[in-house]
């Protein structure tokens, strides 16, 4: 019986009994993190052996015949580039390996536009009145933050099960000059886990937007990190861009924070030539290089493309249970029918909708039980979800066993808040 | 006797004789490079150990059981703070550590000011008519190519042997509000090694800007970098400036790049409270977080501020030949009178003032006969030396073998270009 059908009588001894359980998890003190998408130790410890891999002078030459150790190759080791240019289908001229952080890349991308604009640009981007960028909601907040940060606008489409609202794209880059931008993670996205379909990505390599310096920011941060099989296909932005002529179009990130360490990963940029050539040009005013030891680290540790994509295996192996001891909790919730979430094949995160208006409420009740949800919110631009209704759970981080804790906490805060919501009259908007 | 002394006839014989030689060096087809302050394989060497210090999971947690690996910490690990805290002398507080580019870091504080402003700004410097950075001369060329990236004019003031000339300095910060910055390499300076007396670092502390978001931009390159003796005492522009109520006024930078690796180095920010808070919200929006792992590294081989003074000394052995080495030769001109050259107790390079108009002519000779200088020009805002004299040379990553025959090429140069000048009758201006 859903909460809806349920006689109030019942659903009021229903919450009394809620209640009880959730005051017997708030005794226990318990401080566990479903906040942010952290691997966990056993997946650290998948790429321990790579710290070791460089350690004689002669391991520090990259296979040019450069001494990594010291300046030069700002964008990157040759080998480096090799795999990338793989992993990304595109070819190797057209990649950048950066430094640890592709959110920096991106930033740098977006402030260098602010500052001078891109290769296509009248005028840099801060001499516009204002200027707008398009956020497919719910996204991730990082994104959202360097907008904000920057006096972007933001413009929110809503996510389909193929990707963003195509419809809604086209009609607001067609709009005026001053959208210039809009975030993607195309595959797996954050929060949802959705795969972007072809028709989606055809569509996006042939928007006509007004400004001709609008930019696709092609988050592809979980590009190989599938918890089900292969790595789902998907068609290449890259290529399919250039087909219409669009070849700067597209902005194309991707790093290994979730393959080997997200604090001492390499981040990796991909876009055309007029683009890389124009990011170099700048690049080289900004930086004396980034850390080319650590790119041979990686290059050396994984050797291959091939032996990436067999790596992320066993990232899987550590994530798939973890995911699904979410979705097992979350089953229970399905005969009350007060919530709707994804099932993801990949990435970090699952995406839960509650009815309108729980979200917040059940955030403070599970921080309250000692559960750190990212904050409701964060996935919409300003921290601010108009329906209040979504929740973005990351099981990477904690064990297993806290895992299920830590969801069946958040249940029992989802079906009190949600309880409460029906008893108290308040209309109902189902999620 | 001096070429000014020298009879027409006799320079000309001489004249002859120098070419000759020079001819002779050509034919060698030489590739020597004496044009960036790189450290060479010998210094490299030195931090090889580096590299191993971290493997075992256990090696990657921080004092304060952070696993380093993993996100998190984007101000650095305090361990890193405290050693680098006591070389600059500031309280751990006041230090970030950042990625592998102290240059990077300079970037950063500058577009940010430009796009967001200072904690002391009313508007963001992008919003200014123009904005204006004192650039002491000669000085550094990656400084100068901010500035001119970011559209920043530059106003020169000469140096002494003091440091800049701080009545000039005090009338332009004085001027108007657009004056918002000033470049400084304090200790050993780049290009001319020059040590800032304590009484320019009071009357920097001292300064009354007309502009409250004024910036010393500090950048303490070489702070320990000393290759005769200990390095240099110097007052503490962080506390000389708090005396004044001036805490924001300075923006202090260093980095390890000619400590450990110029690739794969730390690169370190201190400032005041507030400078620091305004950095740190803003940098949370830019980046994960720097590499910790990296910083682990320096940690455990260095152990201590005192282990990299000891580290210095052993740098400073491998440099003061190669210093020497050009200083002799030089010294070769000096019964000539053609040039004048500083003679610095650290950093990395060596100034040389020719008469005026020969720079570029003894560069393109130079570099025909293979040896490749840094530009003439470049220790100017827009690689433009206005009496067209100066150069600047980089004796680190030669070795000494090769760095003789470079210099006795660059000497001949100096020579042949000096009789040319004395002989055509044009008026000289004696360096």
């Amino acid at each position: 019986m859903t909460y809806a059908q349920m006689p109030p009588a019942i659903l009021t001894e229903e919450l009394a009994d809620l209640r009880r359980r959730y005051n017997d998890y708030r005794a226990m003190k318990l401080n566990l993190d479903m906040s942010r998408g952290k691997p966990g130790a056993d997946q650290l410890a998948l790429t321990q052996d790579m710290l070791g891999v460089i350690s004689a002078p002669e391991d520090c030459i990259a296979e040019n015949g450069f001494d990594c150790r010291n300046y030069g190759l700002p964008d990157g080791i040759p080998e480096a580039k090799r795999i990338f240019a793989e992993i990304l289908d595109v070819p190797i001229k057209n990649i950048i390996i950066g430094g640890n952080s592709s959110l920096n890349l991106m930033y740098d991308e977006i402030a260098r536009a602010m500052l001078y604009g891109t290769c296509d640009s009248h005028k840099p981007w801060s001499r516009y009145d204002s200027v707008t960028f398009i956020c497919p909601v719910p996204g991730y907040d990082r994104h959202f933050a360097i907008c904000e940060t920057m006096g972007i606008n933001m413009i929110t489409v809503p996510m389909t099960g193929d990707g963003p609202d195509m419809d809604a794209v086209e009609e607001l880059v067609s709009r005026d000059e001053s959208v210039k931008g809009i975030w993607c993670v195309p595959k797996y996205s954050n929060p949802e886990g959705i795969v972007y379909s072809d028709d989606t990505i055809r569509r996006f390599a042939s928007l006509k937007p007004k400004a001709r310096d609008f930019r696709i920011f092609w988050d592809n941060a979980y590009i190989i990190h599938s918890i089900n099989g292969d790595p789902a296909c998907q068609l290449n932005l890259f290529t399919e861009a250039q087909k219409y002529g669009n070849d700067n179009l597209p902005l194309i990130f991707t790093s290994t924070s979730k393959i080997s360490f997200p604090g001492s990963g390499l981040a990796v940029f991909a876009a055309s030539d007029a683009n890389i050539a124009q990011t170099k040009k700048m690049m080289s005013v900004m930086t004396i290089g980034y850390d080319k030891l650590n790119q041979l680290r990686h290059v050396r540790f994984f050797g291959s493309a091939a032996c990436i994509y067999e790596h992320m295996k066993r990232h899987a192996e550590i994530l798939r249970p973890k995911f699904e001891t979410v979705l097992d909790e979350f089953e229970k919730l399905r005969p009350l029918d007060i919530a709707e979430w994804n099932r993801p094949d990949g990435g970090y995160f699952i995406s839960i909708n509650l009815g309108d208006g729980c979200a917040s409420r059940v955030y403070t009740m599970t921080k309250d039980a000692g559960v750190t949800l990212t904050p409701a919110g964060a996935t919409f631009p300003y921290g601010k979800d108009p329906r209040d209704r979504n929740l973005r759970i990351a099981p990477t981080y904690p064990s297993t066993a806290e895992l299920k804790t830590a969801v069946e906490i958040l249940c029992l805060c989802i079906r009190i808040v949600s309880a409460e919501k029906h008893i108290s009259g308040i209309p109902y908007t189902k999620p």
